[in-house]
């Protein structure tokens, strides 16, 4: 898979993507992410990317040349599943869109920032909008990070354990269940004795039963 | 207002704080932020902050000993409003969420990683847990980036334009209408003639209309 983010902020995206599992997504060769810097596609004297914005109003605006030139390139060099551009009122991300879009080839994500890109950049180059959540960011660039995360450890050979991602919350629309490890009791508060008891058929119906509860008391939303 | 944050990747965490909007908010002195690697509240001899969990299964589960550590030297040192857990099955976050923490004087925020904390750590310590979505990440400490960024941009001075972040999307329950800057018009497609007419008032009741339609379109749940 290749990922490539352009940004005015290339240096925010750096330490993300040189620790942990991306790190070593990227040094095992399952994943190339580029960084392209948005500033490389000025032809203007200063650089600039962003300008006041039509009708007045605090803010200012991303340009739309810049965005195309570096758009335009990327696209002449190969083709693309999909041109992201990550934005507060755009889909929000969950799962199951983190599990289909980790099958794609190709993908470019756009990165907003200050008050947002041209709307014209949105209508012409962009095939998929989305949000991390409802709430304001200062760039699309946490977003992008948040978003490679969530699909690069679903590449098969990431992790570690192959089964280690199939268990987690919301991949079968549960919550996981709560998980312990040594002092089996710390300060007088034990695990649960069915875990200290080697039954793996009671350990399963537990582990079961407690996704469940967790799932109703916390997000009754994702049973419905 | 002071963040501390617990995770055992300070060195993710670096590059986010040290660009853009945070960056400039940790200068100017109006917020600090401190990382603390949860390896250095470690004695055995490998630094080992993790262990298998009771009752089998992939993946690895942080023990309590060094977090219990780590936050206790920490509030032994001042009060802290919230002690905050990163995890995908807390509380998710939000805009209003957003607001109120950043009201708050000191904070910690655990990031979980790995099969996330012993459950007595969230029993016993945590008062807050949130997620910023319904997906997975490798730990949480992108998560606890962007909860920072969510909250360090609404601390008064941090913005340049006070007005901005009032704008946003979110922050009066609607999406944000779309916005244009220069060309007026590029290959081709202009911007909407209302912003060029320089009628305040006709652009304030465009912006509002737009605003409804986008809401109404892409987050009819917003508005409910």
């Amino acid at each position: 898979m290749r990922i490539d983010i352009i940004t005015v902020l290339p240096e925010l995206l750096k330490s993300p993507f040189d620790a942990s599992i991306l790190k070593r997504a990227i040094d095992k060769g399952l994943v190339e992410v580029h960084l392209h810097n948005l500033r490389d596609y000025t032809d203007n004297n200063y650089n600039q990317v962003d300008d006041y914005q039509f009708g007045g109003g605090a803010g200012m605006v991303m340009m739309i040349e810049p965005i195309d030139k570096c758009i335009s390139q990327l696209k002449s060099q190969r083709s693309y599943d999909e041109i992201i551009y990550m934005t507060p009122d755009g889909k929000t991300l969950n799962q199951k869109i983190a599990n289909s879009l980790s099958l794609l080839e190709n993908i470019i994500i756009l990165c907003g920032h200050y008050k947002g890109v041209d709307q014209r950049v949105r209508d012409m180059f962009i095939t998929k909008e989305l949000s991390i959540g409802d709430y304001v960011l200062s760039g699309g660039e946490l977003g992008a990070a948040v978003l490679c995360d969530t699909i690069i450890r679903l590449l098969p050979g990431v992790l570690n354990d192959e089964t280690s991602a199939l268990t987690d919350s919301f991949q079968d629309g549960l919550l996981a269940p709560p998980v312990y490890t040594r002092p089996a009791e710390y300060k007088g508060v034990k695990v649960p004795e069915v875990l200290l008891s080697g039954n793996f058929r009671k350990i399963e119906q537990w582990r079961e039963e407690m996704a469940h509860e967790r799932t109703q008391r916390l997000r009754p939303d994702l049973l419905e």
